[in-house]
């Protein structure tokens, strides 16, 4: 296994073209790496000299007595031979290249033959990139290693990996969905950029044996290893009990094109990758929305302890009969089973059902009677039909639509919760309402980390992929 | 053509079922028609008599001296004959029956042949329902006849019309999706139950002939008569320059049973229901978020007098390489062509970027080189290039992914919509950065009046879908 320590825990770090502007991507980086509470020795590299952010900045490297660990690039394509020359004589050990301009053009080929040369085909020192922005790592809440030149605040630690060619996710994709679910905790972002050394299978095999990662989200361009990518995949599943969520881009002559002119790889046929993808059993992801959305359903039902479901089968439980209908399709053609209710659930579902209107024979529970029936105890009605469902040895999972009005309608969240932890089952759930009310809602749901959905269809198609990458384990293992 | 107007313009309404109670859906209903300024005269029914929200409550509609036009029903269905029977002798034109319980069980089919009878086949008084909330009719901002029992608040008036057999929509996703987007204005949201009397079709008539309707969102679980709907969708295009989006539950066995048992029809087998679907040239919704999301699209479009789109090409504009890929792909998927950028266009961005990294031959422009040759002035670039973009003819539409950040990144989004307003071509936009950013983003958003998306899926699907559209009507005149 390659040893990649270098990048994520180093003693010590020299930025080249750091800048004394605030406004320049070079000082921005410089910020984010002291603002995360970065506990090793930093050395900001500028030929023209001066202070930064209370550091002395360093004409060149060899003006640095102490060693250096790790060197961040963040200077033109141009510069990054004779750079990585002096960080080799200097003994660093591993390079992050956050500039473009290598894999685009003709002369970035150049370059890249050159660097292969100086560095003895990456033996004299491990390079991450170029075309990235390196590293989140985070060691704990708000602490650790960032190495994006794009302003980050804090983030919370937890068992979230990200691999990405995109340089963007670190810094702009990944506090934007962060910023969305709070609650979902990050060990590891990652981006790879051009990988002209390190690729996709490097990381995923160093955070496979990283015990404290449970789920790994990837965006690929391209795959430089096929093999060993759908073997690293499989061993991740069966062996280490981890998901793996892919986001491959390029299925389409444009979308190839662009990944090309983006990250400079080739881009395999689409038939290629798909059968890469169903030999892999990822999780596939639609674009980063879901990749992110996947990601924190999982971490949910990981932090509940939730079993993992292998029977595509569920409840559907909404004050709606349109969005019950509408989830009851969805499911059909995602292959759910809404199951017919056992006797014993659909006799203490009766209960709470006036005789004109009883509940359905399948677990298509519209619960709206039983809140008129019991004068609009509506609390009462929903956790109630949400426990008898759970109950159910039939019932895997529930998807629920409901209404938030938390003063007609009020419903104490928590309670929720307690009913989730006692079924260990998982909820996927739809709650509308006013918007500042949904606003102030989403913080009790964060607190109790249960995340919420925005549509019918976004419930169905989360729970069928999860259940999809169960089965595909429990079928060919 | 079925004249409705005693429904949308009563000179005065009677409230069977008024409560004294505010917990009571009763009470509810009366005080949102109040809250609504509705300017006619108000006659709270309840055989208990007492006060209500400032009214006097009526023992029985008989100790009214006045003539009234609308009765709403908020009785159970056991009363509902009754009732009606004392609206027809008083001479009511025209009423809403909210209470559910008619055409689920096989009371309620007895009750409504007896509805039937005492009515001569609906031709002493028209009904809409039952099992539904009725009416939201917007004459002007906030104001006109609200007839739902679920609490609402203040809507703005526009050209959206909703015609639904789900009540829900009246009190619960409208508003969840109005105050989500509170740019949508609205000027009808008519859930029409069970149909017993008044059917979509009525409804759908009456909307075309209505000059401020420019949108209908329907959503229906059974297709009263198939022909006359066609008939209708297409007038309603062809001839009235309408659009309408449909939502149609019950494609599967479940779906159609919930459907069933909810609005007690009898659903069509699926294909049928996909033939109809085509020959209307309807514009179909995946379930309520894409329904709203699609109307919200139409109603920017319309505000913005962006001509009907009948050719598939977009560009993709983006700060990301990898959104652009993405794009791209679920461009190629959906028949979304990004075409190859005439030499004009390609030499006017070529200006903004640097040499070692030019513009793609395609239009797929990630604009981060140009930024970066741009020494970081952001909006200077991303405005260029959508400028130059929606230049070029062979670009009907822009995909734009945008990274927004309001101090290190800060964009005058005011200027994008001058942009919009100079070329008349619309404007898919995902903004993403820290949640709290883009919350303050979204008002300037809905101030300029430009919809926000949250994923790349969303935004080709939408586009994709609206096109489809234009095209039918382009190709079936």
């Amino acid at each position: 296994m390659l040893e990649l320590k270098s990048f994520f825990k180093p003693k010590s770090i020299a930025i080249f073209g750091a800048s004394t502007n605030p406004n320049k991507s070079g000082y921005k980086l410089l910020q984010n790496i002291i603002n995360h509470n970065y506990k090793g020795k930093l050395y900001p590299i500028n030929p023209k000299g001066g202070k930064i952010l209370g550091l002395n900045l360093y004409k060149s490297i060899n003006e640095i007595v102490d060693p250096i660990e790790l060197a961040i690039l963040y200077v033109p394509s141009t510069k990054a031979v004779q750079v990585l020359k002096e960080c080799i004589q200097k003994g660093v050990k591993a390079a992050i290249i956050e500039a473009a301009g290598f894999g685009e053009v003709e002369v970035g080929k150049k370059l890249k033959n050159e660097i292969r040369e100086i560095t003895d085909n990456f033996k004299k020192i491990r390079i991450l990139g170029p075309n990235c922005t390196g590293i989140t790592f985070v060691e704990q809440d708000g602490e650790g290693l960032f190495t994006s030149f794009i302003p980050m605040g804090k983030t919370k630690a937890g068992s979230l990996a990200i691999v990405s060619q995109s340089g963007f996710i670190n810094g702009a994709y990944y506090p934007y969905f962060t910023s969305n679910n709070p609650n979902l905790g990050v060990r590891y972002v990652i981006t790879i950029g051009n990988k002209m050394d390190i690729n996709e299978n490097d990381i995923l095999e160093y955070l496979i044996n990283d015990s404290k990662v449970a789920t790994i989200g990837m965006y690929v361009e391209s795959f430089q290893d096929v093999r060993r990518f759908i073997k690293l995949c499989r061993e991740a599943r069966d062996k280490y009990d981890k998901k793996i969520i892919l986001l491959r881009s390029g299925f389409s002559p444009i979308g190839s094109k662009a990944t090309n002119s983006h990250t400079g790889a080739l881009a395999e046929r689409s038939e290629l990758i798909k059968a890469v993808i169903t030999q892999s059993h990822c999780i596939l992801a639609d674009d980063f929305w879901d990749l992110f959305n996947l990601a924190r359903t999982l971490s949910f039902m990981k932090d509940t302890k939730i079993k993992p479901i292998t029977q595509p089968s569920a409840a559907v439980i909404t004050i709606s009969g349109a969005a019950g209908a509408i989830m009851a399709d969805w499911s059909y053609k995602y292959g759910v089973e809404i199951p017919i209710l056992d006797s014993e659930t659909y006799n203490k579902l009766a209960e709470l059902y006036p005789p004109w209107m009883p509940p359905a024979s399948h677990a298509l529970i519209d619960y709206w009677p039983a809140v008129e029936h019991a004068k609009g105890d509506y609390q009462k009605i929903l956790l109630k039909c949400i426990d008898i469902a759970l109950s159910s040895s039939r019932i895997q999972a529930i998807f629920v639509a409901a209404y938030h009005n938390a003063t007609a309608w009020k419903v104490d969240w928590y309670k929720l919760r307690d009913i989730i932890d006692k079924h260990k089952k998982p909820i996927f759930l739809w709650l509308f309402g006013e918007k500042s009310e949904i606003l102030e809602a989403e913080k009790i749901f964060q607190e109790i980390q249960i995340p919420l959905f925005t549509s019918e269809r976004e419930i169905v198609s989360t729970f069928s992929k999860i259940v999809d990458f169960h089965n595909s384990r429990s079928s060919s293992k």
